[in-house]
């Protein structure tokens, strides 16, 4: 079968001259490849029509599909609606349903109607409009000669709606593309190399019509397993029976399916099983916290943490012994025991956390570079420590300290043993 | 002066499927823009040498500059270089430095130099090669009827360095662009909008070899003033002057010159000061003192926080007042009030800072509706707080928080007073 094609063409000068980093074309090719539609060439143009019409030329030679976005609004003087009315060789009409639209969000906000966004609601006749509930530019959908252009906002939460909610769907049907499902696996605590070594066998064994991609990202790698063919519930068990056997490949170090962070899934587990926590962060300044109650409902198990950036403050609100701080130095496996230990005392909660390093640029020595970073998990069986060597700047290594914590969380709440 | 024109061709699959959001493009962007280099179109093409070609062929029917990255490296088998020593009807040739470089690389890595990457000392024998001191891919420089053409790596920082050292001097020597300079001004607590209104009069009596450019972010507008000319030290002169009158036209909201974050500013302001801080944070859940602890140096005079997170920690750990509680609530200008004065006292510090609100999404109610949020802020000389209102989702809030407080701080060491 021959792979559908689109092409993207993104419009604006603000994109060009560096103002704005293109991240929908990104977006777009994701989802894309998710229903089985192959991007093959992302385009940027500046405001103008001639480049415009001479983009969707080119494009048309190569895709079946053309995604346009930008150039509409009233700032823009809707350009890219212009541009498209002569390309079409159609004439602009009111379109009463987006002029509905147009209407009642300037009512929501509580202002008058004005000329500029009255005018939005005038789009090419033979156009089916597509609807836009986020925002006052409504979308363009065209056909010619069997390819599809589609005009839609250059603002990310407007164009995202209308793809997920019409215009992805609307491909689907119209270019009869097959069946494609996908399971996401995340796994946290294994580089790629070592992963892709690990699965090498099982990816091999797998059949053609499933495929394996590795998509790493700060802090792990997501494996993304998609099946294409026409019957869904059959794939669905075949990817199911795959993702059984992963399971059973790397146990320790899958933290989730499907889109979930590891911050959400150490919440999950800390919810299922009744246990609070309390951090005590040194070198992490305030970052693994910040983690933590990134999550919607974290107050449920999380109870505070005590940032001691200072050794005065470790001994003054974390009680760690002077001793302790004299005799091994605050970057040490003794005060990172104590500070996890008594902060969970102090917060009388299940489960206190540590951290103590050099986060870099300055501060290291011979004995103690920058990146020597220990990490500490206390509950009522026991403390664990764990000594952390990263090389990287002063932000990453404090990223993938907390990371790291939060790993170490997940390992001993699921009752995996330290490597 | 007819504007010199550059276009940018990013080869790879990768970010065509989305895997890879395209960041080199808008930072190419904005460096070319800053030497006067217009950008006119940005093309991503497959790694696929007939589709090179076609956009190569395409671009310099428009453009004098075409800059390309990606498609380098041995595990793309080097694929651009191949296509570019046809398409300049050239062969390709050992380059004896190049293999030094790469040699040196592998030596620092403590590997033996593979055949592969023998192979990336090899480079067409028409082109200049472009040194990469941080990577094994050298960079080509092309030159064909007045134009030029230059492939780069796609790994960043590569090409970042290839940029900045080499290739925008040479391109500003080839192409003798006029003189350009900027000054950037960094603005905190206005809407562009509001700054617009006070900066119309003074934008509009600016001669028209000056330029202003408003570039909106999170948490404030930067201001870019663009001079363009041939002699540097009178443009130099030119600008200062405007950016004195900016200086009195806003004085309230301009916090530095040139890239630096509010945290760095605010750092700058307590270390010249003499001061130290501590913070206390609810809502913000350990986000303010991360920001305040990613500047470098920040222990000098950052002491610690506590994140009292749960009610009882608000009391037992910063000895906020049970009818403090009872009365106000947790989000109510006298518990935070006493949060800030009261880590003060426990830190021992100048200056405490405090958070409490709703960030949301839950947690809301008809007389405290989510993004209902105060901070306070303070010192020898008093207390002050502030009634935040935001209407973000949870993630926003949170920063937007964390911001205010930093420019409460800011507004107090520089003795603004609070509208």
């Amino acid at each position: 079968m021959k792979a559908v094609l689109a092409e993207i063409i993104t419009i604006g000068d603000e994109i060009l001259f560096g103002q704005i980093v293109d991240t929908n074309s990104a977006w777009m090719g994701t989802e894309l490849t998710k229903i089985g539609i192959r991007v093959k060439q992302i385009t940027s143009v500046s405001d103008s029509p001639d480049h415009i019409v001479e983009a969707l030329d080119s494009a048309k030679t190569r895709a079946d599909i053309i995604l346009i976005t930008g150039g509409l609004g009233p700032t823009k003087d809707d350009l890219t609606k212009h541009v498209l009315a002569e390309y079409f060789h159609t004439t602009l009409k009111l379109h009463e349903p987006s002029l509905a639209d147009v209407t009642a969000i300037f009512e929501k906000r509580g202002r008058a109607l004005t000329a500029l966004n009255r005018q939005q609601a005038f789009l090419p006749e033979s156009c089916m409009p597509v609807r836009n509930v986020l925002g006052t530019a409504p979308g363009m959908w065209f056909e010619q000669e069997g390819k599809v252009f589609v005009s839609m906002p250059g603002v990310p939460f407007e164009m995202k709606r209308m793809m997920t909610d019409i215009v992805l769907p609307q491909l689907k049907a119209y270019f009869k593309t097959p069946e494609i499902i996908h399971k996401v696996v995340q796994t946290v605590g294994i580089p790629e190399s070592i992963l892709a070594d690990k699965l090498e066998d099982w990816e091999n064994s797998l059949p053609s019509h499933l495929k394996l991609a590795y998509l790493p990202h700060l802090g792990g790698v997501r494996l993304r397993l998609t099946g294409t063919g026409s019957n869904v519930s059959q794939l669905e068990q075949e990817l199911q029976a795959e993702v059984d056997k992963l399971q059973d490949l790397i146990p320790d170090y899958i933290f989730a399916y499907g889109e979930v962070k590891l911050e959400e899934a150490v919440g999950q587990l800390l919810k299922s099983q009744g246990l609070t926590l309390a951090t005590a962060e040194s070198c992490t300044g305030g970052y693994l916290a910040h983690r933590i109650t990134s999550v919607a409902g974290s107050s449920a198990y999380f109870q505070g943490s005590v940032i001691a950036y200072h050794n005065e403050v470790k001994t003054s609100e974390l009680n760690v012994r002077t001793e302790t701080l004299q005799q091994h130095g605050a970057v040490s496996e003794a005060t990172v025991r104590e500070m996890a230990e008594n902060v969970r005392q102090k917060f009388k909660t299940d489960i206190g956390v540590a951290t103590s390093g050099i986060a870099g640029p300055g501060g290291g020595s011979p004995d103690k570079p920058v990146g020597t970073i220990w990490i500490a998990y206390a509950d009522k069986n026991g403390t664990r420590t764990k000594l952390l060597h990263y090389n990287k700047d002063r932000l990453l290594n404090i990223e993938y300290t907390a990371l790291a914590v939060l790993n170490l969380i997940r390992q001993s709440l699921t009752g995996l043993v330290e490597e």
